[in-house]
């Protein structure tokens, strides 16, 4: 079983309605919505710390600049009084934030992170809360990716492209795991 | 043709004996060495900054660790008198160094990055030079990687894994180069 910390903090990154834009393409995971609820519910009833990271652009046109209505958090995951909001305008959310001082002023050491996109946001954001020193755990079913062509134009699916990532940033990074297990945890039962 | 700055620096990755152990499996671009001591010797006939990233590992039984004879430079990536040495123990060149304290200080707001393994640390450098704002440059034939299993169980040969890499960096967080388009553009060729 995972042990998850009194003092762990659960991290949602980009949870925004812009990434239901049909632009994107093919997405993996359907159920990363669901899962990522459960777990935010689970969460919130254990009395821990939640920290929304949200993007704000600087591009003119994009959909995650403040001000457009898709900026806006998705539905389920908005945030509730007591709750961080930490807005980034880079893919990590430790760049041009607060964030690594917020962490280490409240004593966060333990963070568990969910959201999107696995390859980019989340695996930006994952490998540098590693290099960081964090004890970092990826909740894996509640994030997603799209697919994409690889440099040499080869079409990966979303789930290849989300496999690649978690192959990338496990052990090496952080722990990959399922909300489920998470939720287990968090229940307390054995 | 890709401009470089007169002030740009040359960041070599972790180019270190360790990487040749035959523990890592089966790699791809036999020729990164020969086309990364090309753009080298192209980069220090040009008079610009040479920067040597070495990994010191902290693990006790890494290949990586100071005073392990497979911790010293590859042959014919060895520093010369003038060149700056930064020792990490993270994946990410930034962590735990002074390197962006060192580039921004000299007024270095262009980087050219090559070495290896592709989907590590030099994924994990490029991703926070370009979050941090630097104009990053990666030269992918002078960088190699391992092939390896996804998070499913998939073999991805170090081909799939190199261009799957490459697609998450390019224009999200650098552009991508071949040594001979850098180097004719040191050449000042037209």
């Amino acid at each position: 079983m995972i042990e998850i910390a009194p003092t762990a903090a659960l991290l949602l990154i980009d949870l925004q309605r812009a990434i239901d834009h049909p632009s994107w393409g093919a997405r993996n995971n359907p159920n990363a919505e669901a899962r990522g609820q459960a777990l935010l519910a689970a969460w919130r009833a254990s009395g821990r710390r939640v920290i929304h990271i949200r993007h704000d652009s600087l591009e003119p046109h994009s959909h995650y600049r403040p001000g457009q209505p898709l900026h806006a958090f998705k539905p389920g995951f908005e945030p509730i009084p007591g709750e961080s909001v930490v807005a980034k305008s880079a893919n990590s959310a430790f760049i041009g934030t607060g964030l690594e001082e917020l962490l280490r002023s409240s004593g966060h050491r333990q963070l568990v992170l969910f959201g999107v996109i696995t390859n980019n946001c989340i695996e930006a954001t994952a490998r540098m809360a590693g290099n960081l020193g964090f004890d970092t755990i990826l909740a894996e079913d509640a994030c997603f990716t799209f697919g994409r062509d690889d440099y040499r134009g080869i079409h990966r699916t979303a789930d290849e492209v989300h496999a690649m990532s978690l192959a990338n940033l496990e052990g090496e990074y952080c722990r990959i795991a399922t909300s489920e297990a998470l939720i287990h945890s968090l229940s307390g039962a054995s």
